[in-house]
């Protein structure tokens, strides 16, 4: 096995559920990793204690309410700046002794700072699928022109992008994204009507963040992962696929043109793809648990009910449509998901409020960067008279 | 996608059930391929056939009693050389005009040609496991120093190949070889004593020659794919794992060391791991039959029962052992498939004559290419006395 060279971290959203397992992996593989910047958004007290632990050049309060708080703490540590605002993030996603930036925010915050780092040339470990969904095309573009590896932290992704490595020459016929199918499989449109977020946040697989738990409960998150795979692996929307595959052990599966199907397995464990996308291409020994076809005698696969759930419907709906579309459908869902977890609207509605405001927000066919700032902007106004805090 | 350059094939076997299909992908594949030579043991009519179609410059029959009827059919043929012999095929497998040789032949018999053609500088598509089997260390050892490319034909081990590519700095932790079981999975060792050839001919599966369905009801073949594995890909006795999966959809799958799991999957077409081989690393486009998991909602897992299924005890017993067990194991073996074929023996003495063989063979832990052929001799003259024709 080659040397492995030590890479330079920044983590944006390092106090998150990513962010937090991303620090795991660093601490698991001492010497391969140095961490050169942390972000968070608002948990002062866990950045906090991650900078005394990981001593970064800089940190990031997003919230600037609680800029003193963390200036204060970190007093006695002057190798370590803090800082708060876009701007700041912005400038620690681009800095010079910086080798790869996990994007790890949640949502739309996640692509000034992604197209940021892609311009310094960054590698970025993105686990912010939102940057891909809301301007694929811009954000592949410019990946391309800048010549950086983006390389997806998503499981379904990182599964896709193990089966290609040394298939380059070989084109893909489809992939197929499995889905747990989230806590509510097998319901009714009518029985979704009734469920409760502290239903919704029990996911029967995965340990994560509320919002892409809650887009899990509605397969919202499959559609954005179908978009996400779109332009990070250039397909044309009729070559992406999706099965409901409730053990979560298959990742997901390329299919070549001769017919080939190649998968990738394991625990669902978020640490490997975590670990895959900062070592790659190298695989790190590690100590995650190892799967076993003992504990698994059986997986399952079905068809996803995109009548009962709507979201993934309405997903590949924007996909097909393009320009800014998929960035409507992104704000809308940001919104009523909040407006679901405090118990504003019901669970069925979130489809409602981004089927109604794809219909409302004007379509353009080309966006520009500011054409998607815009337009994020004016779906949230709209989404948010929909649930009625307009 | 790069040019292909067309490749020549000779096809060792070209009449058997690798052969043939080997044959229907050249024809699928036009301008790909073109035939430098075929070989058939004594299927003359089907070789006369083949030849007429592809019109190669060499033909060899290997039963010489049909020589004569081979020379007169492709009289007016004089481009394609006859020739009978072990010599010939030695010839066939190492001349000039050839890129790939297809080793298709059954058992043991793929041995010498087998290293001629390594010898020669000629890319192998293994197709006979015995070759590795009986004499894996001296192969892998010849095949690095002539610096050719040695690609497996098995379906297991071309699933393990595929997920090979690209990974070639990540150390494997472990592969696991899916096996369906066979027709007698589940069974107990009193009910496979009552088994009949024809249910034992008959595979749930996969459509294949006499002696690899035998062995695959009796798990014979998966203990011959351990050995098969453990020297394709450079592995410890500790690192590979058996698996029953009933559906044969996992090929069979690869553990690295970061705890990630890479499998290949697909129909069960024999096809699919031919054209790979023969075309690596492109993968042409076909019209194999797709794989959907609409046709399979359920894949199943289980261990097998070496209890009752010895044979594949014998075959990891005998890689442990290393030396001249293997050689003994194999030999043993073909000869109680071919006296379980002729209804001398029964299903379970299969086992009881490769278990005798392997006591009474004299052990030699590090053998030369004649050690083998010793071996080889010496354990057919012991089974055959075994099964009452001594």
């Amino acid at each position: 096995m080659p040397d492995f060279i030590p890479k330079r971290l920044t983590l944006l959203g390092s106090t998150g559920s990513i962010g937090t397992q991303a620090l795991d992996v660093v601490r698991a593989q001492p010497g391969k990793f140095t961490i050169t910047a942390l972000s968070a958004q608002s948990n002062a007290d866990l950045l906090i204690q991650q900078a005394r632990e990981f001593r970064p050049a800089a940190v990031v309060i997003g919230d600037e309410a609680k800029y003193a708080v963390v200036k204060a703490a970190l007093a006695s540590q002057p190798d370590t700046e803090v800082l708060t605002g876009a701007a700041a993030l912005a400038d620690v996603a681009g800095r010079d002794d910086v080798d790869v930036v996990l994007t790890a925010m949640v949502g739309y915050a996640g692509l000034l700072p992604t197209v940021r780092a892609i311009r310094a040339g960054k590698t970025i470990a993105l686990a912010n699928k939102e940057t891909l969904v809301v301007a694929g095309q811009l954000i592949t573009e410019l990946v391309k022109e800048h010549g950086v590896g983006l390389y997806p932290v998503d499981s379904e992704h990182s599964a896709i992008f193990q089966c290609l490595v040394g298939e380059e020459q070989n084109p893909i016929e489809k992939i197929i994204l499995t889905a747990s199918g989230g806590p509510f499989r097998g319901r009714t449109a009518a029985q979704l009507a009734q469920v409760t977020k502290a239903q919704a946040l029990k996911h029967p697989n995965w340990d994560m963040g509320a919002k892409i738990t809650i887009d899990s409960a509605s397969l919202m998150n499959k559609g954005l992962e179908v978009i996400e795979a779109k332009w990070l692996f250039g397909l044309r929307d009729d070559q992406i696929d999706v099965v409901v595959h409730p053990q979560s052990i298959i990742h997901s599966l390329v299919q070549f043109e001769d017919g080939s199907l190649k998968a990738q397995l394991g625990l669902p464990d978020m640490k490997l793809p975590i670990q895959y996308a900062l070592g790659y291409p190298q695989r790190l020994p590690s100590s995650f648990p190892r799967f076993s076809f003992l504990d698994y005698p059986q997986l399952t696969f079905e068809q996803p009910d995109t009548s009962a759930f709507r979201n993934l419907a309405l997903a590949f709906g924007a996909m097909r449509q393009a320009g800014n579309a998929p960035c409507v459908l992104n704000a809308a869902n940001e919104v009523a998901v909040a407006a679901f977890l405090r118990d504003e609207i019901g669970f069925l509605e979130m489809s409602d409020v981004v089927e109604t405001s794809l219909a409302r927000v004007s379509y353009l066919a080309s966006p520009t960067l500011d054409d998607y700032v815009q337009t994020d902007y004016e779906t949230r106004r709209v989404a948010q008279e929909l649930v009625g805090r307009g």
